[in-house]
């Protein structure tokens, strides 16, 4: 069982992406954003956002579901706020253009909303708060996404994953980014924990008939995930709520698709469009009161400082495990991708006959955290 | 123990409630604000927020820890955001004018975010979305509080229960307005389990030794709540987020007290200014995509339709419970306060010299839901 631990560093994994998008038509401009953006999830942590999404977004150009070349348009604005119609381009292209447009507008009046139509699925949404971060804004963005997620008392699922990102820029390296499903756990959980073959906690995932469902195959066969709150004892209703509001802020007001009408993604391409939407909102905390990034250093230093219940846990804040997976990826020289991943990659490497990914043995593993 | 039930006229409710305030000085025109926002929180059923709240705004007019004939103040603004001094007010009266600024602007640009500090308890953070919903707006209101969250991994409470309220009118009577704190369950469900002598639920409540407390009594003197989610296994690390996203929005920005900065609030005032922050946005939906409501109507319509677990529980969305709520208090008659409640008044009511509230007994209770 001494399987060998491959390493890739972050420019071959780019490259490798980019490769792909390039050879199935997509321009350099927009390879390069959505290369960054799959990189940056890995970077990140969130694997199961980044180039294992590879083949999905690859099938979903040659089988036309997605139009990668085509450029969001306005099709409506005020100072404060616009309606984009993504013309069915790669999500992350939307995603860039969106928050770029609402970060001018915070610029100018202190807030921008910009809500996007006919779009694709566009990767952690982290990342578009992060762009906002950059340009020294919170950002927020929330995207729609296929149902999984029952509403409380129910026996069916009406609503996505639908996440929430909140983001903000403190002094010098300090920052706050929450990036989080509206759902207990994403369904990448449950595959985790089925291949490892344990029982799932109660309140991840439910059965047909509705019941929290331990089984991780049976689980993942209902396509069923508990709001955040799990039960509604817990405060499922909560989760739900959320969910709900996402929803509204995305399909209800930019006239996508919503709620049970968002089709399922599939590995092998829907063959249809997803007509997704997405929000994104900048806003300029210095149209409020001065001094907040002196605040906001003081409250997260507070928070981290908190004795543990457990001496080896300290205290996080949203954001550390990331910065914490970053550091470790760049202790280790680069990305430790799963066997199975390599695996994808060749054949995908074949089937496009582009140069394979290039990674080498590791000879130590850094201590993570 | 065959208790009668008494029934009080929302009238009278509020007739007492005004009388109250406007002895110990309060202007008639805010006297009628705050009594007003707290009969709302009873007639939609949160009875922790209303009448239940009154001796601790009169405690805090009384001892001039609040300044109630002051209003509220623009420190600064631009087209779409404003920076709004509470100049120590009660809090119904800042939330008021503040989603009232809101709306305006949003009316104007679409969009419009009022963040105000130095202000006060400001009752159910869903009154202010119904504000905006009556202006056919998107109604968002967030609030700090007083520390009573403890963040995951920790063993110390270092956020409030900090508050999230979205509402949305649809067409016709349609409308969906979430309204939780970012804890699994308020400070009130504790001292309602305490009172039947009924164990907690797992994931509510903690002891000092940061660990999960199903003893009422225990739970509620160490004042320790779980966020949503509860645990770091289910989720709790993302209830944790959205309040100190709460909170950044509230006290950051607005450079009020925070976190653990904020005084507690007990009955008996606290002779010290609570310096809280609240933030309000309105969002007016016809910015965006044409016919929104039609598309609230139908998701509002399609979540209530899933087949429910238990057919005696129906699927609801967010805002369900209150309207349920009210219809039964119009079947009534009026309001049914505990016993408790009276007893308060009464004490209240002679040591102001006003006239009682006047309440009936109630000739058959009218069936819930």
């Amino acid at each position: 069982m001494e399987d060998k631990v491959l390493v890739t560093t972050l420019e071959e994994a780019k490259r490798f992406m980019l490769d792909c998008f390039q050879t199935v038509g997509v321009s350099g401009k927009h390879a390069n954003i959505v290369a960054e953006n799959l990189l940056t999830a890995d970077y990140r942590g969130h694997f199961s956002h980044g180039m294992n999404r590879l083949n999905w977004y690859i099938n979903d150009i040659i089988t036309k579901s997605v139009d990668p070349n085509m450029v969001p348009s306005i099709e409506k604005q005020t100072i404060a706020t616009a309606l984009v119609n993504g013309n069915n381009t790669l999500g992350a292209v939307v995603g860039e253009y969106c928050m770029g447009l609402a970060i001018e507008k915070a610029k100018g009046v202190g807030i921008g909303m910009v809500t996007a139509f006919n779009s694709n699925h566009y990767g952690i949404a982290g990342i578009y708060s992060l762009q906002a971060m950059k340009a020294r804004c919170i950002g927020i963005s929330l995207t729609n996404a296929s149902p999984v997620l029952v509403p409380t008392r129910a026996k069916e699922q009406a609503l996505g994953t639908n996440p929430i990102s909140f983001g903000v820029p403190g002094m010098g390296d300090e920052s706050m980014l929450l990036d989080m499903a509206t759902t207990t756990v994403a369904m990448g959980k449950l595959e985790l924990h089925l291949r490892q073959n344990k029982p799932l906690p109660e309140g991840w995932s439910m059965n047909n008939a509705g019941d929290s469902e331990t089984d991780p195959l049976t689980a993942i066969k209902s396509h069923k995930l508990f709001p955040l709150g799990g039960t509604e004892l817990t405060g499922g209703y909560k989760g739900y709520g959320l969910s709900l509001m996402v929803e509204i802020l995305c399909g209800i007001l930019s006239g996508s698709s919503y709620g049970p009408n968002i089709p399922m993604w599939y590995p092998e391409g829907r063959n249809k469009k997803a007509d997704l939407s997405h929000i994104f909102i900048a806003i300029d905390p210095t149209v409020f009161a001065p001094g907040y990034d002196v605040r906001l250093n003081d409250l997260m230093s507070h928070i981290r400082n908190i004795e543990p219940r457990n001496p080896d846990k300290p205290v996080l804040v949203p954001g550390d495990p990331e910065k914490n997976h970053m550091n470790y990826v760049d202790l280790q020289g680069g990305l430790c991708y799963i066997q199975n991943q390599h695996e994808t990659n060749k054949i995908l490497a074949e089937k496009l006959s582009v140069i394979g990914m290039r990674s080498k043995v590791l000879d130590k593993i850094a201590v993570k955290e």
